[in-house]
């Protein structure tokens, strides 16, 4: 039997390769002849830079760069096994978890240090660059992010406009002259999983200002800010970004990679399946485990399970998902690729308990898995 | 598919028909199709005759009789679909629950409880009488159960001796003469899932006697009293009960069984296997699911799921076992008979909501169980 493991991470308890390895440590308990292979998936969220090193033994470059405040941090992203391909989490430079909830103030965060990440990661020599946003602290629609890419701001007297949201609205003219040239040589995949635009009330600054510190009467000028800043774009870059589902992904990150460094906005576990080799390594298997933290009706919307259960369906193979916890509407994935939902629980606990023990319960679960296949083959 | 579910109840949730019925839904969603025989079971403690009852179609009887203190209360048992089997457990008559923490003594409690239970079922013309002893809140060696029953125990002077596992070492002569009669007639099995024997460091006093409510001084006395009163049984009635193994169940009420009532002390599910048909419906079955509230390494010891399991190995059937705790141990199981080891957990949940979420949660993991094994089977 060969069996391929293909998990997201299990958020706030295990990276996506333990998770595979612990599983197998169970499996193989059982099943000591399957050929298991490990590949630890993700879907441009958080844990998408370890996954994909770990599925293409790539590596972590640290480096310097400026929260959301601007203060000097050092972060990272990580370069595939190719060579050639940069994996960035927006969240380790411009994330709402690096600032405390004191900070949070979308009117001066900025996504420079996104920018950056960029930078270093073409100073590497990298052509493909996957972008994971999510879980920003900003509502600047990107403006930072090109500025430490070369572009400038300029006001209605050609002077640098500060960075943040709130001074979207005095950028009078954008001078592309200054980008990092390499950019044009760049496929830039933006993995975001939400289909907000950039303005207006399903808009960022409607939906995800207020989480980020703005009240109501903030709320109300970061979206007239963004609503002139993408004229300015339409006007002077001939390009129309703010209607573009998930244009408001991030603050507006969305729409600024499009409009700046010329991003396309794509699935997350897609782009991350054909950098693992995920169709390949389906088209070898018997049976397909994959899993995530939690299941529930979401998880039909671009989450890791979902998106390897399409990859399997393709080759007909059957698909096993694992779950710390199965919430509501997990059942709506039976017929749509995922062939039986497990839950690692083995007993009544709390969340804090099941998160400490999840190496333990995942290789309990493992065998558990290879115990009924092996069953209901009838042996 | 024919599938046999025969689990035990899920102690404070849920009674074992209703557990069967639950995973029964649940497959069914899944395998419409499928043959599926309920058979609920029990080992002889709390549930049993219920169990029985519903396995069975049998009846309950309810009848007054005294608790163990010798207040007057509402009691019942079970009579089987055969008609003449009664199915009686000590603990709804002489149970620990009966009584509050402060009411604890075992120097003046008494079985005499469930005497009149079995004295019931005679008189309802019952001549198999399957007796569960378990949670008793005596140390009287049955001593209460045999008066009830017609036996007379008096003191040197030819005195009736008064009620309670204090009273015992008083006891100087056993009268069998006014036994009630029918008891010849009957055969009385006795579930007990303890080998303790009668006296000493592991006998009834030392080991139960301090959660019934006996201080370090009283458990001596109690275990003298056992003494005393063993060597009166093996010199006026010519039966050794003190050294086999279960005499010490139920404060001495094994031995009392024994010794008054020509009881046997047998295992648990056996006997209700044979009463409930479990062997010919093992037989039918293509999958064996079993189950308990709790599977740990403790199962092995006489409980349901391991009962199960040994009768569907006879015919070399699969068993899955679905627990809501899967304790410690519980791995030994695999290769004893049990193939596999479900729990209904599905997230992080508290033993409190687990319980009340019980029903569901059952029905879920036959949805699971469903699916696995038709992914095993490489549908």
């Amino acid at each position: 039997m060969r069996i391929l493991i293909a998990p997201d991470s299990y958020k706030n308890a295990l990276s996506a390769m333990k998770v595979a390895e612990s599983l197998k440590a169970g499996l193989q308990k059982v099943l000591p002849d399957a050929e298991i292979e490990l590949l630890p998936m993700a879907d441009g969220g958080e844990g998408t830079v370890e996954a994909l090193i770990d599925a293409t033994r790539g590596q972590i470059i640290k480096t310097q760069v400026h929260d959301p405040l601007m203060r000097p941090i050092e972060s990272s992203f990580g370069i595939t096994g190719d060579g050639i391909t940069a994996v960035i989490e927006m969240a380790s430079a411009s994330g709402i978890q690096l600032i405390t909830s004191d900070e949070r103030d979308p009117w001066i965060t900025t996504t420079f240090g996104t920018g950056e990440l960029i930078h270093a990661a073409l100073d590497k020599g990298c052509r493909d660059i996957i972008l994971g946003i999510g879980g920003s602290a900003t509502n600047d629609c990107g403006m930072g992010m090109a500025t430490a890419l070369g572009v400038k701001f300029l006001d209605q007297s050609g002077n640098p406009v500060l960075q943040g949201g709130g001074m979207l609205g005095e950028v009078a003219h954008i001078d592309m002259s200054g980008l990092v040239a390499r950019i044009k040589d760049t496929k830039i995949m933006v993995a975001c999983d939400v289909t907000n635009p950039l303005t207006g009330p399903t808009g960022a600054s409607h939906v995800y200002g207020p989480q980020k510190g703005a009240n109501p009467e903030m709320v109300k000028k970061l979206d007239s800010n963004l609503k002139k800043f993408s004229d300015l774009i339409l006007e002077q870059l001939g390009k129309s970004v703010a209607e573009i589902p998930g244009a408001g992904a991030a603050g507006g990150l969305g729409a600024g990679l499009i409009a700046f460094l010329d991003g396309e906005l794509v699935e997350g576990v897609p782009i991350i399946a054909a950098k693992t080799g995920l169709d390949a390594a389906a088209a070898r298997a018997d049976i397909i485990i994959t899993g995530e933290g939690k299941i529930d009706s979401q998880t039909q919307f671009g989450k890791t399970p979902y998106g390897v259960a399409r990859v399997a369906k393709k080759h007909g193979k059957p698909v096993i998902a694992v779950a710390g916890t199965i919430g509501e509407g997990a059942d709506e994935l039976y017929g749509k690729g995922i062939d039986a939902i497990v839950s690692i629980l083995d007993r009544p606990r709390s969340l804090e308990d099941a998160i400490k023990e999840t190496p333990t319960l995942l290789e309990a679960t493992g065998v558990r898995i290879a115990r009924l296949l092996i069953l209901g083959q009838g042996k």
